[in-house]
């Protein structure tokens, strides 16, 4: 089945990001140029040094060569946008807050960009259902705090939060910090408006919990990356805010012992458990010396962020405090300190939040987001630290526990062709025979695009070209992402 | 709008269960049922008595006349039997428990009956996950003892668990009594397998809880009620068993208290609600007269059933003493009952659950299971009645307030044209006027195909017939279900 697969990817492995031959779409002329001015008149920008920003994604690892950036305010706008491109075969790119980390949301060669940036406002919120609907462009923390001083929160959280939209959230199926408990967008994502290639909107904007008349069309836009259609609204079922929350910041001095505390503390805090997440001594290094945090706790080969989150504060800390009581007893855990207080819970999260960020002072990072059988995931860790040896300049692993999900990074001082043929296939490799996910959260974008086959089968991967033909013939939605290079 | 809508319906209204004309599939011969009959030894059912009770629907509203039974035991077999089905143009109608309330579990014509009941095995359960994977074939009851047993439950739980097979749940999408809870089976279904028309097998039976590796396929037979492919097995994300369990049957004298009832129960129980249902006086009625249940509490015009789910018997009892408090002091609640030990739950909750087989006895009943705005639930039954007047022999009301949605049932002596010419369209009228769904959780099937237009844009539904066009060319599997007779 190996053979097969690199067949399929018809690709060396290694291959990072390398983009596929242009494909034939047109050139934007005068005459488009002309056209989009007339719709959006001093929205249209072509300025090389306003729209450099756009063209390269937040890690500065994927450049595109866009000259155009569109930036509608309503969902007519980007219809007409969509049509006009479809009918004169130009690429379109769409983008949100651009802070993908797989090259999805930055052109690869010339396609006009998209962007949501003016689609920022809140539709409605119903304060009785908690349901909230709201235009693609509204900036995720922006919707946190609004719904926050309404006495509800977002059901998902992520460390982009102050620049990611709630558009590109659901068109990547974003997870992040919230899922062990709130669930996945397609669960809480109630409706969505789109506007599909022809420019066509398809309104299925609902707001109600159930609603079973004919296929679920919104599933196929959430999590696709704009390769289907453009999402321009969204609502969403958001959960009251808790009235407690607590946070923990625990250390354990091995990954078994990190794996029983999870155990025992899915059975002792249950539906208040909010979030495990953890980041290993690699990790906390990296915070200390290039942002400059502060480990809270003696220094240990573990960290693990536990949070609660519950509606009765007296019962919360009773059943957190019976927990850590129990881990520290049998020396489950080393060290810990809690937080009930808001400024310290955010100190704590930052913790772990500001990885990714502390990463980039690395120089390069090859980034992997690794879904596998919980018990298995820092094994994966360890094995690429034997297997690269000196390599690497880092080999590092965090995530939620309890999702399953791991995020491996490897660092270089920069992009280093030798230790990228070192980990991949490798990674892949390993990730298939546990049969995980080689993206759990992130997507495929351009840079996995062709890695697809480890985790779908071929028929699978068929049928989604199937569905990419059926709702954008011509293929002018962000090219080059998400299908691997033998599908268009 | 609601012309178009009229003329898209292409039907009169009224036509509930009505079935469009035959289309041109092949009439099964000798020779199918030679090939039938080597390929499933023993289980090619032809003999017209066996057949019975697979013709008709659990309601006795709908009946076919399906001359063929195939009993298949593995995926292979399923994929056989549907590439032989598809090359010689034989219409298929797939079967798990036929307890659907739509008429989409039965043949309409002569279609081959395609049952799941011997796929009833249980492939792997992983106890530290709570990842269960089974045939589709496997009835819920049995699922949730096998669960129990291991500390877990099934994510969905509903009045037709002895015989309902998790393969219809999921072609239907079912929702339930623990919905409110656990959230719709698009978040907890991990995996499908799927057998296409043409027989091809798509193995989508992964078991990790976030895996963002491109489009999310499974979303497609996720209740496409058995109209693009035929789900064989499914990998479900199962919740640990909750530690204790109450429930609390309760009596409210307006609809509005039930409401004020539900918020405060909102703040005050959080994260351990499990459900909050209810029934009219009529359903008590019902049930008192046709099954000989006992009404625990006075009477009262309105119930409640609240469960609470949670980890710590002490703090949960708290929190509901403390509601139960609160709501009979400020007169909310009128009077009530509560059980913590499960054969006095069982006896509560059988309450709720029994009030559909309760109105089969009292003739014909017109069924309806609306979404709304929760606010707005009980405005449709007491409209339904000053509308209806003598003409209905009963209106009654009940279904999950927490989801939206209720369950509407008229009934009378025998099938009465001019009551349901009353009825409908008046009654997707009034629900689309407040943008509610048709059919919140039961679905469309063969019953309420036409009506999709009330809840669904056009092109939405144009598109779901390109779908179908895509995976079914034929239109071989269970036809005249979902989509409308305008559709093909």
């Amino acid at each position: 089945q190996k053979t097969s697969r690199s067949e399929l990817m018809g690709a060396s492995p290694g291959n990072t990001g390398a983009a596929p031959p242009r494909l034939p779409f047109s050139r934007v002329t005068q005459e488009d140029l002309a056209f989009f001015r007339a719709l959006l008149p001093g929205r249209t920008i072509t300025d090389p040094d306003l729209l450099k920003s756009s063209n390269v994604d937040w890690l500065k690892t994927v450049e595109g060569n866009s000259e155009v950036l569109l930036r509608p305010k309503t969902t007519e706008e980007v219809s007409q946008i969509l049509r006009h491109c479809n009918e004169r075969n130009l690429a379109v790119c769409p983008q949100g807050g651009n802070t993908g980390l797989v090259g999805g949301s930055v052109p690869v060669f010339d396609e006009i960009i998209l962007s949501t940036s003016l689609m920022s406002q809140v539709i409605t919120f119903d304060n009785i259902s908690g349901i909230l609907t709201c235009q693609a462009g509204c900036v995720l923390e922006n919707l946190s705090n609004y719904l926050e001083e309404r006495g509800f929160i977002m059901p998902l959280d992520l460390g982009a939060k102050g620049s990611c939209h709630i558009g590109g959230n659901v068109s990547t199926n974003a997870g992040g910090l919230r899922l062990l408990r709130y669930g996945s967008l397609r669960g809480t994502v109630l409706g969505l408006e789109v506007v599909l290639a022809d420019g066509r909107i398809l309104n299925c904007l609902a707001t109600l919990r159930k609603d079973n008349t004919g296929y679920d069309l919104k599933q196929l836009f959430i999590g696709s990356e704009g390769t289907l259609g453009v999402i321009t609204a969204v609502s969403i079922l958001c959960p009251h805010k808790p009235k407690a929350v607590n946070v923990a910041f625990l250390g354990c001095s091995s990954f078994q012992q990190l794996l029983e505390t999870f155990q025992r503390c899915r059975g002792m805090l249950g539906e208040i458990l909010s979030a495990f997440e953890f980041l290993d001594a690699s990790c906390m290094s990296l915070l200390e010396k290039h942002l400059k945090l502060t480990n809270p706790i003696t220094e240990s080969p573990f960290y693990i962020v536990i949070e609660t989150a519950g509606s009765n504060a007296t019962h919360d800390e009773e059943k957190l405090h019976k927990f850590l009581e129990e881990v520290m007893t049998s020396s489950l855990v080393t060290d810990g300190t809690v937080a009930t207080e808001a400024t310290k819970i955010k100190a704590l999260w930052s913790l772990r939040e500001r990885v990714t960020e502390a990463l980039t002072h690395e120089g390069y990072t090859y980034k992997y987001d690794i879904s596998l059988p919980v018990e298995k995931i820092y094994d994966l860790v360890q094995d690429m630290r034997g297997h690269l040896g000196d390599m690497a300049k880092n080999v590092v692993g965090y995530g939620h526990v309890g999702d399953g999900n791991l995020h491996l990074n490897i660092t270089s001082p920069s992009k280093d062709p030798a230790l990228l043929a070192a980990i991949e296939p490798y990674v892949y490799e390993w990730t298939s025979e546990w049969k995980g996910s080689i993206s759990a959260e992130h997507g495929l974008g351009l840079k996995k695009r062709n890695y697809i086959y480890y985790s779908k089968p071929s028929e699978a991967v068929a049928l989604m070209g199937s569905i990419k033909a059926m709702l954008d013939p011509k293929g002018i939605l962000n090219p080059y992402k998400t299908l691997p290079d033998n599908i268009h």
